[in-house]
């Protein structure tokens, strides 16, 4: 790699909300995609990708959202080559400080066959499109959808079209995740030599992790002169998907005497954000999932410590407060008072209002009753508890009992208040969550299917809160649940019932248009 | 990338057995060592480096006995520059048909001064450490850890060093996972160009995911001039990892066009060994993980597909057939006889015997009465519980019946029988699981410690099996427990009991030395 360009800045888009979302079984609701665009901004994302405006009511709604809170980050809503897609991208984006509009076509031949356009007719669309969305924002940025696979001679024609247009960002995607670093970096090169007008745009680069490769394929087109990285949080994204923000970003900071970049991130918030995604969307973070990992920082200090002994300086290249994992897991318990909680919540990224710390300090009395010493992660699982839309609730639980074991029938006698009214029934099932979901079912009839149930401790040891995560669909619309609980039983019945008031909330949300 | 090597071989060097199980909390017990080591052999892996003989007796003995039973693969073992480490990996290799010794030192600065050895002084331990491996085995690989931070006068010296004392494999391992593809390549290059007999060995590459990048830096050394590439099933390994091999693999494969090299992997069996080593590991694949994922091959198909129409022309760049995904979830019920269940459980890579078949029968059927869809998670679910060493169980569940709710206490009523003693016990706990747990250690008291509890659901819907993994640690010792039912308060105990059983085998094999 070259250090020509030394110390260029490197615009960071990050596509969580759009690409990220689009992962099946990701689907976020309102409040949870204007939460992450907030800590986005607040992380110095240059541009965030709020969504696909056309897609539905809920998409547009939320890029609007998005677009009238956002601070410093550009906002941008992707469209098809179409000019009433760009209208409703434009609709939607046109409330941000900093609006920008994205359209895309498909440029390769197995995607020029789909619409059945030849190459002078798609060059048309392009070229009247990219027109169109010009004359209503001057942010405009155009992708050749599939670019790694289409003709070189072609892929200039179309970005040059596309520049001329006006189009002020050039991105290329690798849409099938299929490139390799030197064939990113080739493609890059080509366009900066052969496109007449390409030193007044900035190039942008989209990797797929299908190959695994995405980071590397990324960071190559930024050598060869791209200056834009799309990418998620957790490298979130259909099939194996998009390229790691928190790996480009950690990437160019460490071996920043190779890779002489410059990003606006605060690095320190990145641990934050990986967990508020992992979360939100149900997609867990794998143990040795680079950067954000639990074990990404971990070395293994049993057999072989003495052949191979470990200090940060011969086995580490980044500290862990580098990216926001805080040194310290300070162990609280019941005798710890209202300030200390507060304290302790700011150091782990929530910086709560006076009425928010009450609730909070209620559930984390009751927590410390159950639980001996309560840790970092126990504080972070009661904040997502505390943070669901309890407005919203339909349904609540007021009481549970379950009798379970090696004999059945499992039985649960359930108590809820649903819409204000008292109701109860005693069900079975096989198992203790089957006997719990039945007698939901049986209280408050509903066609929807679990897809996913899971189970994790939140800290060490027996007494550890439970956090359970459920997906259930309905018509096609998925909702995530998720509770925390010493009782996996009762964190169960509270994370099903927390998915259904979703799925009330969506029912609510889907207007015949 | 060149096409100069047009399909030269590339060797596929697995080290889920040593450098993956080195991950804190991955320790994998002797049986499941070595069925993940035919499952390796069998799959056209050329080399299995099974482990790190000096470092315990249980490898010492997973690494012979590998040895005697492998059939293709050449079996490696790890050692330190120390004369009593290399005849101790001898020892336990040479049982193979086709042994190699693998030894190594740390050549970079930060390394040089933990044994506090200048240049000169470290050049002779090379020579004479491996010499000495060289006399015992003509099969000699050698490894300056930390290669990515040597200098690269002294990398070339010492390289030509440890081929002149007669290695035949030269490994330049990035330890931190700091390189970038263009500098783990521009290294190979080096030594092929500065070292004399460079030629006549083959190189190696290892590297970590540190920074997301280790499939393109292995793929990288490769392309200049690499033969040999290390890597794990699901990328396992310490921090982040190392190179996933179904990536390296499938990436050959899939862009031969640009990576005109061959390996002997039949890539069939990748997805079954994938989920070999994450049942044993306890480190679950994230969906979007590259190849393996569980989304890896899916694609939304919701909002967006009018707009972007899938097709496996347009999409897709490998079929999942390529990886052993089975296109077929052929679902079985209460009414599939033996044969068919013979049959599928072949097409799910389990030929069982007669006696094995039977066992699996009569849990299938028992299933099959609690759940009316059983599908090829399932019966994989069934076949790892069945799998787990009975012969070996100390403690086993005889029954147990819990009640819990929202209010406390829970308890739970436990029958065991411990070494052929039957004992009761009642007992209460936060929760239900915490409550079975307690009862557990009751009746058998321990001071283990639980590490990690996590649940999550076999298949879709409410009656779906729960399998449930406990991580338990005791004396630096750790063991991993699983078991699946349709009650995850049932699986619970199963698995804790599971844990604590090989945890007493453990107790029973470390002997003083």
């Amino acid at each position: 790699m070259t250090d020509s360009n030394s110390q260029d800045r490197v615009i960071i888009f990050d596509t969580t909300l759009r690409d990220g979302e689009q992962s099946p079984g990701a689907t976020m609701t309102h409040n949870e995609k204007l939460e992450i665009a907030e800590l986005l901004d607040e992380m110095g994302v240059d541009v965030i990708e709020a969504g696909f405006p056309i897609a539905s009511e809920g998409d547009f709604e939320a890029v609007a959202e998005i677009s009238r809170r956002s601070k410093n980050s550009v906002i941008c809503g992707l469209s098809r080559a179409k000019t009433g897609d760009i209208d409703r991208a434009w609709d939607a984006v046109k409330h941000a400080a900093q609006p920008r509009i994205h359209t895309f076509i498909g440029t390769s031949p197995q995607h020029r066959a789909i619409p059945n356009l030849n190459m002078d007719e798609m060059a048309d669309v392009i070229h009247n499109t990219v027109t169109h969305a010009r004359n209503l924002c001057d942010n405009i940025q155009w992708s050749p959808m599939d670019a790694t696979r289409t003709e070189d001679d072609y892929l200039c024609r179309v970005v040059e079209i596309a520049i001329k247009a006006g189009a002020t960002t050039i991105n290329i995607p690798d849409t099938v995740g299929y490139t390799a670093p030197a064939e990113s970096a080739k493609i890059i090169k080509m366009l900066l030599e052969r496109v007449p007008g390409a030193d007044d745009i900035i190039f942008a680069t989209h990797c797929h992790n299908d190959l695994g490769m995405a980071t590397a394929n990324a960071l190559s087109a930024v050598d060869a002169g791209a200056r834009q990285i799309e990418c998620t949080i957790n490298g979130l994204g259909e099939r194996a998907g998009n390229t790691a923000l928190e790996e480009v970003v950690m990437a160019m900071r460490v071996r920043n005497d190779i890779m002489p970049y410059q990003t606006r991130i605060d690095t320190t918030k990145i641990m934050n954000l990986s967990r508020m995604v992992a979360t939100v969307s149900g997609f867990a973070v794998q143990y040795n999932k680079a950067i954000v990992g639990k074990n990404a920082f971990a070395h293994e200090s049993g057999i072989h410590q003495d052949g191979m002994l470990k200090s940060a300086d011969t086995f580490e290249i980044m500290r862990p407060e580098d990216v926001g994992i805080a040194e310290t897991n300070l162990v609280m318990g019941k005798h710890s008072g209202r300030a200390a909680l507060r304290a302790k919540l700011k150091d782990l990224g929530h910086d709560l209002a006076d009425n928010q710390l009450k609730d909070v300090f209620v559930r984390f009395k009751a927590l410390a009753d159950r639980k001996k010493e309560i840790f970092d992660d126990d504080l972070l699982a009661l904040m997502r508890d505390t943070a669901s839309d309890a407005e919203h609730d339909h349904i609540q639980l007021n009481s549970l009992r379950v009798v379970c074991g090696t004999s059945g029938p499992q039985t649960a006698e359930m108590a809820l208040e649903i819409d204000g009214e008292d109701v109860s029934t005693t069900a079975t099932g096989d198992g203790p969550v089957d006997a719990t979901f039945n007698a939901i079912k049986e209280l408050f009839p509903h066609g929807a299917r679990l897809q996913l149930y899971q189970v994790h401790a939140v800290t060490e040891g027996t007494d550890a809160q439970a956090t359970v995560s459920v997906r259930m669909e309905e018509d096609g619309k998925i909702a995530q649940g998720q509770s925390s609980d010493t009782d996996t039983v009762v964190a169960s019945a509270k994370a099903y019932i927390n998915a259904l008031n979703k799925l009330m909330v969506r029912r609510m949300k889907t207007k015949p248009s």
